[in-house]
């Protein structure tokens, strides 16, 4: 086995839980897969809703093979047995699995160590840890519901060279090309809920769906900030039910009021190769009294060319 | 020998070419080796101020072992006897070189081929065309004067990852970082003069100079666009004298009035990750109609890192 090993199966387990991710919550996306042999005999990943989870997926899958497995789950197996389903950690030992391989445990406070103590207690093999760094991001946002008590809230800009979002008339369309649109609707298939400011709603009416082959019923919820509505400030996030992945759209008024409040987790930064001068700013006031308050806080992450612009995202430290 | 090998040899004659970039004009920044039996046996390039030229400093130095020998030059030998040297084509003949392999022809009416035309009808081989594309972008100051009257322009912008330049208070020290302002004062090395508009000059009043060590000697002239100054507009620049390499580095009125008439033909974009909302633009206005006729203009041609901030470089098409 070894860990090099085991790191790559967590790799196949990470892979599996991002088909989740934005469908799950409040679920985590879990990923998981059993290796018996050196051979994967099962894969699983939290289902949609959140049930069946991937450990009973993957078992489900493996049957008679799971006996003797080793098992790679992107997170804790449960310990709490829930209306909905038995506890993973039990169906584990049920099924005979010789060892568990998991990349974080669970902060839910219903499992939270648990389920590792009823795997030991019945004599499997435990490892915790592996892949700890990745997993962190896959499931980051049940981890920030967990930890913060709100979304994990990425926020989305697209603009010129010079930080533009649109010509002095509002002429919006397009900045970006059409490589840039076709990624930024796969990010709105990974998010539980799109949000943008009233005038945005109002003004240029989006529609905020996800406009690819296969993936249009992946369209996250729709919502609106407003001062007269549900969400009046950006903290009113933290009540949303079902949404642990939330993607702001703008505009630049409603993108400086979650950055004013130290709101935004992830940058996703779609680059166009023009120059546009007079025109809409990205941002509006970030209350920013000196230029040393701006800097330590964005760390980039990924960069890659998507036809003629470049998208760089950036992680909040 | 083979194409292969010219080309690499050709890229040592370029690296060498370097050395003199915002140094020679009006004269090309020309690189040179001579190459025998694999060896190289000498190397130069265009002195400050013009003279001597790379092919009589590369000959100099091979002395005996020019004969037979091989010339890499990255711009054609000049045919013309000049006050300050004889014609590099009549001492390349009487060196007794076998073969000369140059990047491209001289556009300059003196020689513009009668420098391969001489060395072939003395019996040396000539090779004409090899690393054509980065002979031009090495020599794109020279270049841009012999085909549009002007030189090369350079223009310089620091911004936050929202386009900002300075805080709503003017506030700009620092944006970036120290390796990216070490960078740029590489940049000014590499250039004959320097521009900011007035009031950058009188607000800022910046030292656009070289501070790097070593490369003190190294800075550039000092010009100011100036409507009651000797340069009033942009197109002004076409009248400097031993000007073949402009940075302009500012502020933002300065920089949007040289893209409008469109003598911008390279951008260097350094970002720092911070996000700056309300504050000086990096563009004043460029009179842009549509969105349509921003697009097509620049194309990424080189990118890296400069500690935590991104270094673009964008070329005009």
């Amino acid at each position: 086995m070894g860990l090099l090993n085991d790191a790559r199966w967590m790799g196949a387990a990470l892979a599996l839980s991002e088909r989740s991710r934005g469908r799950t919550a409040p679920n985590p996306n879990v990923g998981c897969v059993a290796v018996r042999d050196g051979v994967v005999v099962g894969r699983g990943w939290t289902q949609p809703g959140g049930r069946p989870h991937a450990e009973a997926m993957a078992l489900a899958q493996a049957g008679a093979k799971s006996r003797g497995a080793t098992i790679y789950a992107t997170l804790e197996p449960c310990a709490h047995v829930s209306p909905r389903g038995p506890a993973c950690a039990d169906l584990l030992v049920e099924a005979g699995v010789a060892r568990v391989v998991m990349a974080l445990g669970d902060p839910d406070p219903r499992t939270n160590g648990k389920g590792a103590a009823r795997l030991r207690d019945a004599g499997v093999d435990v490892v915790e840890g592996v892949a700890e760094v990745p997993a962190r991001a896959a499931m980051a946002g049940f981890l920030t519901r967990q930890a913060r008590g709100r979304p994990f809230v990425t926020l989305k800009l697209a603009t010129s060279l010079d930080g533009r979002i649109a010509l002095p008339s509002g002429e919006s369309r397009w900045i970006t090309g059409p490589e840039s649109r076709a990624h930024a609707h796969l990010e709105r298939a990974r998010h539980e809920a799109i949000l943008v400011g009233r005038r945005t709603a109002e003004i240029d009416q989006p529609r905020l769906d996800v406009r690819l082959p296969g993936l249009e019923a992946r369209s996250p919820r729709r919502l609106v900030l407003s001062t007269s509505g549900d969400l009046r400030r950006p903290g009113d996030i933290a009540a949303l039910e079902g949404v642990d992945h939330l993607l702001v759209e703008g505009g630049a008024e409603t993108a400086a009021a979650f950055l004013r409040e130290k709101l935004v987790d992830r940058l996703l930064l779609y680059r166009a190769p023009i120059l546009i001068g007079a025109g809409k700013a990205a941002l509006g006031d970030l209350g920013l009294a000196e230029l040393g308050a701006a800097h330590g806080r964005w760390r980039l992450t990924d960069t890659r060319m998507l036809g003629s612009d470049r998208l760089e995202v950036y992680a909040a430290s």
